[in-house]
């Protein structure tokens, strides 16, 4: 059966997913950039940014498993952009240029209905105003047998995790104190456990995979 | 110089060093005492207990580096033993039995005087009620050129952090979910940052060691 799994939820030592002060400055917070080097060091990354090089090993491992078998993305607003509100008539497209890294549909999670918007790559952006599960069917629905990936951010995870959805979850336990900002493990009250699958490191980060029990 | 060192500081993933609802009954609050299986699971520990076998590997090697060193041992009331407010007489010695596995002076944090407890093996419980500070010089003192652990629990480790008084902080990731408890990473508003020195892991935990910059 499709799963719904969450991979490279980077969080610091100290259980951030992102910084203080998120803005449109500081999309992931202050200091939050550092949560993702060492994905962005990856050979995966670099390939799927057309670029030659970068790390092999256990972290660019974990970023290549967190592509396989996915069909379709679901992630929050925030994550979507920064824009809060109605959308009226905004031309955001996401952080990520004209064709976005996802080349699959892409569920955003949000309160404000608005068309769906296809970029290039095969993404398309479908906005979801009906809640989590009915984003969760529309994807599995979209993913046509494969798994969904729920991309975050934290909140969004949370809502998953606390509804029993989620499957799978990679944790990237990242070696850095950010001091406050988002914490990933919060908001969490009657969620169903997990057990550990794996625990896997790299100099640079340490990697807990969790599943449904 | 003499180091102040914190090691084996266990933390769930979702960042609890004990859980929920601690007391006499579960001094780790409930799931609390799964955080150390790694520990008491290895060689070091084994032959600390006078028993044969353990695990070998990375955790053993995390438990027998925190052992090295190491001439006085710095610890919290909770961490001592559950009695609460003036001693009045307790006869309580702590959790360990007659022959405490620390075999040096150790420094109690409280805020009640109570005159020094001498244990077979070497330990001496001292306790110290002029604050954080004269505890560390007094354990500085006591051991003689080595260097000084900071045993626990969460909040004593968080006072000397604020206080920037840490050298070196190894924390055990373990791969379950607490739900609730005592966070370690909280409270630390102002704390100067750490830096990573190393991760590593095995099968059932990863361990960061951070250190002053």
């Amino acid at each position: 059966m499709p799963k719904l799994r969450v991979h490279m939820m980077s969080v610091s030592l100290d259980g951030y997913a992102a910084g203080p002060d998120q803005g449109l400055d500081a999309p992931l917070g202050v200091g939050g950039e550092a949560l993702h080097t060492w994905a962005v060091a990856t050979a995966t990354f670099h390939r799927m940014q057309g670029r030659p090089g970068g790390s092999t090993g256990v972290d660019d491992e974990l970023v290549r498993r967190g592509e396989e078998g996915i069909g379709a993305t679901i992630m929050g607003r925030n994550m979507f952009g920064p824009v809060r509100g109605p959308w009226n008539g905004s031309d955001w497209t996401g952080w990520w240029g004209p064709e976005p890294p996802y080349h699959h549909p892409v569920l955003v999670l949000t309160h404000h209905a608005r068309d769906p918007v296809r970029m290039a790559g095969g993404t398309t952006f479908t906005f979801v105003t009906d809640g989590i599960e009915s984003a969760l069917e529309q994807a599995f629905t979209a993913a046509g047998g494969r798994d969904v990936r729920l991309g975050g951010g934290a909140a969004t995870v949370q809502q998953y995790l606390r509804a029993g959805l989620v499957d799978e979850l990679h944790v990237a336990v990242v070696p850095l104190l950010l001091g406050g900002g988002e914490r990933l493990f919060a908001h969490l009250e009657g969620a169903p456990p997990l057990e550990c699958a794996e625990v896997l490191s790299s100099p640079v980060a340490a990697h807990i995979r969790m599943v449904r029990r």
